[in-house]
């Protein structure tokens, strides 16, 4: 058995990220991350007819690219494990359907990229792979005209409001040694706040985040400090606060080490995105071009990652149901 | 290593099913399986104000049902793998949440019971827990309203249309002996034949299946005769008939052994369900109902259950783009 506490997984042979890829839109390329990104696209439809198809492709360039960097064909991969936000995570399947790799088709909504690393890790460490790649996007257009209004409408926006990436993040998970490893999992339940403000995503992910942080450190008996950074996904500036005041009331203070990739993604002051970045391209793309670099150099020794998901449809939300949240916290550390 | 052959895994301590259970609506309950499920409900919205509610409380039943028959409380499992038709699947988030075990969120369409199956597995066989649930659901109403017309237009069905089965499958898989397990998985890739019927679904989803069954058979060296039965989900009449063919093509005859849940469920002459039932949970609720006491009992030793999914959505519809199809094959053997 390689569990450990309530609901974490300590794996016995932890494994490698082997390579990592972000591409993004023009707004992200803007921001204070801009030149660390992998490909920056002009184009926020990349050349397609159709903001899904956009999407679509953003998943099919990110596959491409991190095969590219690992110097890998689609055929030395067994399995991917993949999602988007989309209804039906169309942007997954027609983006991914041409590398003829078998599919895990995942939905954990800004979650998932957190996730698909978290099976993906599974799935290689029980040695039922040697070599799987993990993806997810998010698309502001198709996201901003599936949940909230279209771009035509020209809507104003609340503060509390995030700004969905657009972009995709990919990575090859291996048994192959690099300097990047996944040493454990903590897979998140679903909690309900009680909110119901669909422009406040912050606010109802963030109960979810202090459930899976909170068991996660009680789980592998380790405390705040004991991490370089714990990176929330997109809870934005309004869910942070949220997040470092609920874990301070259960005995645990994140405030030194806490970031969040929809903060780090964005400059709220010149770019007009509010809270901050969310989507799950958000924190793949964060996650791969920001903080890896930083882990593989060994500047930190090892970051607690936990892309946040909020948990509704356009159906739910009309139907006056609360926005419940999911978090899904993955380690990743340094090995010389 | 558990793999085998291109795209298999074969489990070195192949994970038992301990209980599972089988909630439908009024129709299918009036079918030739009626008497076999677990609940049959007669208001098909389950005492509920929406169809995504009913569809929300099938799943809560469900488990509550396979939780029961194992005499087990949600505390003694570790994880759930679960999903539906639904966009964002509204209908697993707010059907669980209750029960407070951390959830991966799946879609993989139809092929989510499948899906959830062979995840479950490899979390149990990978030593990640000792007791997992899997459930998928599908409602007819929620599902009619999402991709076709609402009930009120009462429009008229192509010959070749499915019926999506209102009902929920859940599953708990285990490290205790019992003397039904899961030896191997073959998870398929995503085949696009050029269908854009979104009324033929048979036909969209017929070329994934031979697809995965194929890889099945090569992966594991085995013919259609070492199986009792092979089964898929939700071809139905048409689409049995292609698969038939389309592996005959190939090489392998597996007409003799082949039958479809969607086939199984209704009784086409009385029932006016056209090709046969569909749905994540048509899948479900037949092996549960149907097949797996067969197996239990020693009459059957070996099966191979094949749920197939159309990868659509309204929007990728409307959009002119195909329906591709995906399957997912999961071995199912007695143990004395």
């Amino acid at each position: 058995m390689q569990t450990i506490g309530t609901q974490s997984i300590q794996f016995e042979h932890a494994p490698y990220i082997l390579s990592s890829a972000s591409v993004v839109g023009k707004k992200e390329g803007e921001g204070p991350l801009g030149e660390k990104f992998d490909m920056i696209c002009a184009d926020d439809k990349f050349g397609e007819n159709t903001w899904e198809e956009a999407e679509s492709t953003l998943q099919k360039e990110s596959t491409a690219l991190v095969l590219g960097k690992a110097g890998l064909k689609p055929q030395d991969i067994r399995y991917i494990f993949a999602g988007d936000l989309l209804g039906q995570t169309i942007a997954t399947s027609f983006g991914l359907m041409d590398y003829n790799i078998p599919l895990f088709g995942l939905y954990g909504a800004c979650s998932t990229a957190g996730e698909s690393m978290a099976l993906g890790a599974m799935c290689v460490a029980g040695g039922y792979a040697d070599k799987v790649i993990t993806v997810t996007s998010s698309h502001f257009a198709s996201a901003e005209k599936q949940f909230r209004y279209p771009l035509e409408y020209a809507n104003q926006r609340p503060e509390s409001s995030t700004w969905t990436v657009t972009g995709s993040g990919a990575y090859i998970l291996g048994t192959d040694k690099t300097k990047v490893k996944i040493t454990g999992i903590t897979p998140g339940r679903i909690v309900d706040y009680g909110v119901r403000d669909s422009m406040n995503m912050g606010a109802a992910m963030a109960p979810a985040a202090c459930d899976t942080i909170f068991h996660h450190l009680n789980d592998f008996g380790t405390k705040p400090q004991d991490y370089d950074k714990i990176i929330t996904g997109d809870l934005g500036l309004v869910g942070q606060e949220i997040l470092i005041k609920l874990l301070k009331d259960k005995g645990y203070d994140i405030s030194s080490v806490h970031t969040d990739c929809g903060i780090e993604i964005f400059d709220k002051e010149t770019q007009g995105t509010d809270s901050g970045g969310s989507g799950c391209g958000c924190s793949a793309v964060t996650l791969s071009a920001h903080f890896l670099p930083r882990v593989e150099s060994g500047e930190w020794k090892k970051i607690l990652f936990v892309p946040t998901g909020a948990l509704l449809s356009t159906v739910s939300f009309n139907e006056g149901q609360n926005v419940p949240g999911i978090a899904h916290a993955v380690v990743i550390e340094h090995e010389e």
